[in-house]
């Protein structure tokens, strides 16, 4: 079958999904859960243009059939059953989601002439959390940032000897992963000053931002049972935008012998679509390449498809807007643009180092990528790299600086997929305001 | 009211929890959820001597009433629902079961009449988790254990800076979390050598396990809100022993900058029955004291309440069964028995520490109190510890010796509390064998 889902030609009914600005295109299909304003009841759904395309409708309404209306069935308000039946259900699902937003096809065309039972303005919807998160894992695969956070610490020897042989990851918690809008509160910790002895508790006052890219598991795993380098692609459901919230002055105390715990569990935030593998297919990339003198990944880590388009050729962008640049009127300012293709480790090498021991992954896990950083200043995907933990302030549009994040300021990531030929796909949008400690 | 459930008189008219050996006597009434041998529906359940009390079938039979009887009916296949609502519904659970246990109490009188249909035989049942885990956090609260683990890497300076002003801990995976009986595969894993530049990726060859006691969340908190040390102990529905299995060749490698991670989550086991808070509250008893140059504790961490009776007197054992050892008749040989009461810090302060920020506890999550070990040599509660990193092993009664565990060896883990005037109550065991990591 000839999979048109991505032909740059692509109409659809609904008219702001032909605004070439858009992020959600037909050519995209990216799928979340809502809820109508007022309602507590989660519902599947598909992002085109400024609408959403409501699963439960689509299918009660016939627009949907065969196995695609059985999958529709089963996405109630998570998306993780959808997860669990693998790539063969996501692209049966693809292909009539496609058709249905399409001007030129007969079930487009009974779709637009249901339009108002079936679509609901994404300005009318208040978005929840995709799926059911049973785990959350932090990768830290971005060579650029590793080198960058190396570097503050020891300038001679920034990387440590394990880095370029293991995809360094640890747990995250998944009880405070938040959908995108969620306010986050300027956590409490331990804060130790080298010139007091005693650590004080109080308010973080060196709160940032990290630019990730998750990772939503699709198919798991048994425990016991890896999942060799080959198949590890096919476990990825799709992708999200996300933010790692991280109290610097709280992880530099607590973070010795075991690793970060209540400096990045105060918040996690996600963007609420979910981009699919098979919208990102055109967008795949050769993995990077390792100097010479790198080390060549161990066999379980090394596979030849997944070094010529292992990678995802994501353009990846951090806007902040203060208070004061809200007041006035200033539109978010970016501060930095990076690439997913940077990464050290692809995204199916994350998932076969995370089973190489038996560890089981389920339907709806989600993996952080670490922060997104490229080599260049304008690349540093936080503000202890943009800001060269503090000693380099960013100065604002509003004249305002910032070494780390104030009370009041809009955290926003972007990100999006550009190949000529192609059209343009996006992820929308991942943002989160600070609100003061003070509660 | 006053609480009869601990009198050390009471009899139950189940013989075997007349048994002073049972770590199941009508004074302990711990909590788990089972299903018969050939069934996949999983039950709630309580332990009583060698018999479980079935809660549903409990309710069917009317042998409980009011409030009892609507917490029995919304107890399935797992416990979560009976831990969101607090303390004064466990209380009035235990109050009703203990009554349908005891020989003397006209609900007794009914429950024998019943006992066909009431009882499982422990030995026809198959247990399963007690909950659904949202979240596992692994702390590390041992002052000997940190001890004596950064003493093998800094002799002069064993303990972090850090150690005795914040409750270490680290996020676990949830989803690896098995009960008692699973086997254990050893994990693979990248393992390097200072002899070799290149990892390997291969069995590993320090596996061992650590000895615990989780903590199951009660009543959670909502994101932003931390749970103050005054009320933290109501937070705790009760607890179980938890063996941490971990690959330490694997930990060694992979663990800096962010801590464990593939060398913890190829398994974690739990003891299937939880004991219940109102079942410890005879055992409870002051936390460590500080000696004088130690700090106290920051002000959000302390409790006079908790300093007075924070800990819980659990003693602890590790046995060891090897293959050869097995085919000889011979019985588990115990390698350790430490004490809880040995921690540096609570449960409740574990509990203030982890929401301090303010991070969302939920029903049901599972906390790792970190290996429980004492000063002295009999008391490490991993091989680590025991054979100081393999440099002295441990020599089994078949004469085998140990440095860490091999493939055949069973590790079970035991608890009880014992104090005059009281029936002793135990933990059951939590048991798993180490299978070759050849599949």
């Amino acid at each position: 079958m000839i999979d048109h889902t991505h032909d740059p030609g692509l109409t659809s009914w609904i008219d702001s999904a032909n605004d070439p600005a858009t992020d959600f295109p037909p050519q995209n299909l990216p799928l979340g859960v809502f809820r109508h304003a007022g309602s507590s009841e989660g519902r599947s759904g598909v992002a085109i243009g400024t609408m959403i395309v409501d699963l439960m409708e689509a299918r009660r309404l016939e627009l949907l059939d065969g196995e695609a209306a059985r999958i529709a069935a089963a996405c109630g308000d998570a998306l993780n059953v959808l997860m669990s039946l693998g790539p063969g259900a996501s692209s049966a699902l693809r292909r009539q989601l496609s058709e249905l937003v399409r001007a030129d096809t007969e079930r487009g065309n009974r779709a637009a002439a249901v339009a108002d039972h079936l679509l609901v303005a994404q300005r009318d919807a208040v978005m929840q959390l995709p799926a059911h998160i049973g785990d959350y894992t932090d990768f830290y695969a971005s060579i650029d940032h590793a080198t960058n956070v190396g570097s503050m610490m020891r300038p001679d020897n920034p990387l440590l000897p394990n880095y370029k042989w293991v995809p360094i990851g640890y747990h995250g918690r998944a009880s405070s992963i938040v959908p995108s809008g969620t306010p986050v509160r300027r956590p409490r910790g331990q804060i130790h000053s080298e010139q007091v002895n005693a650590p004080s508790f109080s308010p973080s006052q060196r709160l940032d931002y990290e630019l990730e890219i998750g990772l939503f598991v699709g198919q798991g795993n048994s425990l016991g049972t890896p999942i060799g380098i080959h198949d590890a692609g096919s476990h990825i459901f799709g992708l999200c935008l996300l933010n790692d919230w991280s109290a610097r002055d709280i992880q530099v105390w607590e973070y010795q012998p075991l690793g970060p715990f209540l400096s990045k569990s105060s918040a996690t935030s996600v963007s609420p679509w979910i981009v699919t593998c098979e919208a990102l297919a055109p967008f795949r990339a050769p993995a990077r390449e390792r100097p010479g003198d790198d080390p060549q990944p161990l066999p379980y880590l090394d596979d030849p498809k997944d070094r010529e388009q292992g990678a995802f050729d994501i353009t990846l962008e951090v806007y902040l807007q203060s208070r004061d640049m809200r007041a006035r009127g200033m539109a978010p300012q970016r501060l930095s643009q990076s690439r997913f293709t940077t990464m050290y480790w692809t995204a199916a090498q994350l998932i076969a180092h995370h089973t190489s021991n038996g560890c089981n992954l389920r339907p709806g896990d989600l993996l952080g990528s670490g922060t997104v950083s490229g080599a260049s200043r304008e690349a540093r995907g936080c503000l202890l790299e943009l800001t060269w933990r503090g000693s380099e302030p960013v100065t604002l549009a509003s004249g305002e600086t910032r070494r780390f994040l104030e009370d009041g300021d809009v955290v926003t990531l972007r990100g999006f997929c550009e190949r000529p030929g192609y059209r343009r796909i996006g992820f929308g949008e991942c943002t989160g305001e600070i609100l003061t400690a003070d509660n």
